[in-house]
């Protein structure tokens, strides 16, 4: 009889933040938790999204029996169209994540016949693997972890997730389910390690909803309120304020009017007829008659926030007695668009309202406190700290050891590390492909490091091109050298830099004689006008010489 | 008699962090305070520092009496060169920061002769100003504020404080000063605004003590703190938790060993003797006895610590059993190259310590709770946030009002606003020019926003560059249409997207009569390039057509 062998392989979110996948393999079976892309990062210029690495799945394509989806935010499901363009398996996920992904692979042309909406408690069997969703708390309808049972013992797969014992719309975490898979046996669980860092407990959405309640009521003009356009929740509360305060609600920003739709149609927004108005209504209410939701809280450049910060907006500007209220926070890398919003808000005479001095938003991951639960409450015997930054998994896997999973038995995996769990032992063996895939304009992973790093450097101090024509048959320079710069110095001191550079560039022409080697000759001017260049201006342009044939 | 009127200008420092420089003009005098420099954002691309805008300053030369400085920070000394360099006038300090721009204006080669050490208490008479300093506490020694005299009345610049009432180092705010002058009458107040959104107070800097004597003294192994170079109390508390626990001390980085040499020498660091040792030394030592002492808190690029994440110092190679302590916060814009750092610690073995999961750095800037006691000491008529970005300012100028400044009399200006004040009123009186003075390499101004916006579209999509060689005297294409590419796309993909490139170029060129103009050539060559690339790839390469004749 075959060895029975569970190998867990981590293809992204494990190391980095962001296009989440988790694959699961047993045996001649194969299941994939999360499909998801990663926004860029400041170094990756130019890049539009970060894809994982499907080649370890495309070499096992065969074995793959499915596809589970936690919940439907875009480093969950964003990279899930790239992915189903190459392989057709079944896919799950719960009603509201299915309507999300279906949207998303239309666009791209992808069948959906495949897509299978379940509920928490419903089991799938695939392979050797029996998957059953459960409900837990997150800044999204609808998400759930996974039970995953295999022949060698449960997995607990807990997805994105917090406590909150009091959450709006009923979203609890499942911890009876989980108790259990506790009481049961719990082989391996892999747990959100996004807020291991914090302690305590992230504190409850309805927190934000007095927050919100009050702060409708007390403001004397407009209360216009930023979020997640996915943060359902938070947009039900924000209407509940503002019925509560007899206001009308206008609601701006694409991606805000369309999941504001689609959340009514499906059932998961309740709001009283009337409450919702266009643009000509809008006009005629008093201020302290409106409230406006919008996107924007991460400082987007076209969000409806930002316009209405740059006084760009075609329907809203800003003015004295507004209330803004960004129930949002700044994700690690938005700082300084979010607060240069701020900033430009109160430059307008608003009154704004932001995490770091107001109650207006909460997390949508569990802190430690929360985390130690899961642990108690399941007792596993194998720890893997998933979704977060190296420290944080670090952090996570020290919080499980210190009540009491035994020392050794977490394993602070990266991208493309894989498990191996076999009835006597879980070890480290070896790892598989898991890099960057960098999505730029139309172009999904045609490019890499190298073109990266040319963009670094023409970044920090522009561009020198050196044109150097040359006579085929003698080999003599034909006219002069032409230089052309960008983004390297001013237009003003631009002249007599060119002409020295010329200059050189002729001086080292008529000093070398294997002129027929141009890649040589190439490489001469490059190095000459580099040093020349930084021993002048002590700056380091991407000097590019060209050396034309006539 | 001429009317007598004091102006308030901002150079720097308000609307955003860095540069801070503030000149007080009253009738035919000019005092200056602080001359900073500020970091770049990181949307400068390739510039290595922002300078203040001296011009405003150079029109009225004469009229400058005296330039007093509040403490040794960048930010508020290191641009002082650069405004030495274009006129002579007397400058004022106490010890430590005489110290430091000393150092800083040698090295530009600027006579120091005219530079003046006081101490808090001391009067310095300036034109009409009267200028006395009063000790604060701050992350650096000697750090004061300033009582400024003025035939209007007096004014209070807290420079950057903190209150702090059991400091390191003795180094307290001098409340009682400020009580006196508060009893004497304050115009015009203007009041540090960096943590005006904090609540509370920020802790004692003794606190930090606290900690690093208990993890230091329960390390198995080494022990490494990485901090600010200026921060000598904390430097001091390291060295005493060492000694404390019979350690060694082992200092790496050259600003920290320069500024650990300068503190003893001038006194502000107690080391006892034996206590710091050389490389040989070390090695020698248990790792239990000894402690390290660094730089790149901020994870700066080649910084000490930033070696050792990565493997690369050479004399110091982390391992399992190190503990390393980050006593710093991470400024905003450096959160990624600090989290890097942690991260490699991590994977190294080492167990890392930082302000998010330990009590390991106090702030050097007052809370909310001590920027209304200040308020309430000196009860001044005016009030001008100073120090912050725009929001932070307005919460100041608001938390000001909610303590008993008359509404109306908090001015939040920014670089270049001019406030006047008379004997009957202060108000809003038109701008200054105060724009951003790029450094970049040796060119001091040399470029501007221009240059900037080129490197940002250099920096998303790369350059494309197209050479048309053309028979001057014909006006036919000479040869092929040449196109090379950098930072664009992959070099697989180059070759067939570089020859439709010629192609097209070569099409349009038999169509185009009018070849003489090489200027509208050159932009109908750019304009249906950029178009193509766009629709075949969806990048904006920076496109550079070049016609060489000959």
């Amino acid at each position: 009889m075959e060895k029975e062998l569970l190998r867990v392989i981590p293809l992204g979110g494990l190391g980095n933040i962001g296009r989440n996948m988790m694959v699961f393999e047993f045996n001649e079976d194969i299941i994939v938790v999360d499909v998801g892309i990663m926004f860029p990062e400041e170094d990756m210029l130019g890049v539009d999204l970060v894809l994982p690495d499907f080649s370890y799945l495309l070499q096992k394509k065969e074995k793959i029996r499915g596809i589970f989806l936690t919940h439907g935010h875009e480093d969950h499901i964003g990279a899930l169209p790239y992915l189903l363009k190459q392989i057709n398996v079944p896919v799950f996920s719960t009603k509201l994540t299915d309507g999300l992904v279906r949207v998303k692979c239309r666009e791209h042309k992808i069948d959906t016949s495949n897509f299978n909406v379940v509920e928490p408690g419903d089991n799938i069997q695939s392979g050797a693997f029996e998957v059953e969703f459960f409900s837990v708390a997150h800044s999204i309808p609808d998400a759930c972890g996974l039970i995953i049972r295999t022949p060698l013992g449960n997995i607990v797969h807990t997805g994105d997730f917090k406590l909150d014992y009091t959450p709006v719309m009923n979203q609890f975490t499942d911890l009876t389910r989980l108790g259990q898979i506790g009481a049961e046996g719990c082989l391996l669980l892999l747990a959100d390690s996004t807020y291991a860092e914090i302690e305590g407990f992230t504190p409850s959405e309805q927190k934000v909803g007095d927050s919100l309640r009050h702060l409708t009521a007390a403001a004397e003009g407009r209360v216009i309120v930023a979020t997640f356009a996915s943060l359902i929740a938070r947009i039900q509360q924000v209407i509940d304020a503002a019925v509560l305060d007899n206001r009308k609600v206008f609601i701006t920003g694409r991606s805000m009017i369309n999941n504001v739709a689609m959340a009514r149609e499906l059932g998961y927004l309740e709001v009283p007829a009337n409450t919702i108005v266009g643009v000509e209504e809008m006009r005629k209410l008093e201020p302290n008659k409106l409230t406006v939701l919008t996107t924007g809280s991460q400082g987007e450049p076209t969000s409806a926030l930002t316009r209405m910060a740059n006084g760009e907006h075609k329907h809203l500007n800003i003015m004295e007695g507004d209330t803004i209220i960004l129930s949002a926070n700044a994700i690690p890398g938005n700082e300084k668009s979010v607060y240069n919003n701020v900033d430009n808000l109160f430059r307008r005479g608003a009154m704004v309202l932001y995490n770091r001095v107001s109650d207006v938003h909460v997390r949508g991951h569990a802190g430690q406190e929360e985390l130690k639960l899961v642990q108690s409450l399941l007792k596993p015997e194998y720890f893997v700290p998933i979704h977060g930054e190296y420290r944080m998994l670090v952090t996570h896997a020290r919080l499980a050891e210190s009540v009491g999973l035994p020392e050794g038995n977490a394993f602070v995996l990266t991208d493309g590390d894989v498990l191996s769990i076999d009835s006597e032992d879980a070890y480290l063996d070896g790892n598989v492909d898991a890099k960057y895939v960098y999505i730029d304009g139309k172009g999904v992973g045609d490019f890499d490091e190298t073109v990266l790093r040319e963009r670094a450097d023409l970044s920090t101090d522009g561009v020198l091109v050196v044109i150097v024509t040359i006579d085929e048959e003698t080999g003599d320079l034909v006219g002069q050298v032409e230089v052309v710069s960008h983004g390297f110095i001013d237009l003003n001191e631009h002249d007599a830099l060119h002409d020295r550079v010329a200059e050189i560039t002729e001086a080292l022409l008529s000093e070398i004689s294997a002129k027929k080697d141009y890649k040589k000759l190439s490489r001469q001017i490059q190095d000459s006008i580099a040093k020349f260049l930084y021993d002048e201006t002590r700056r380091r342009p991407t000097v590019m010489p060209l050396i034309i044939d006539v």
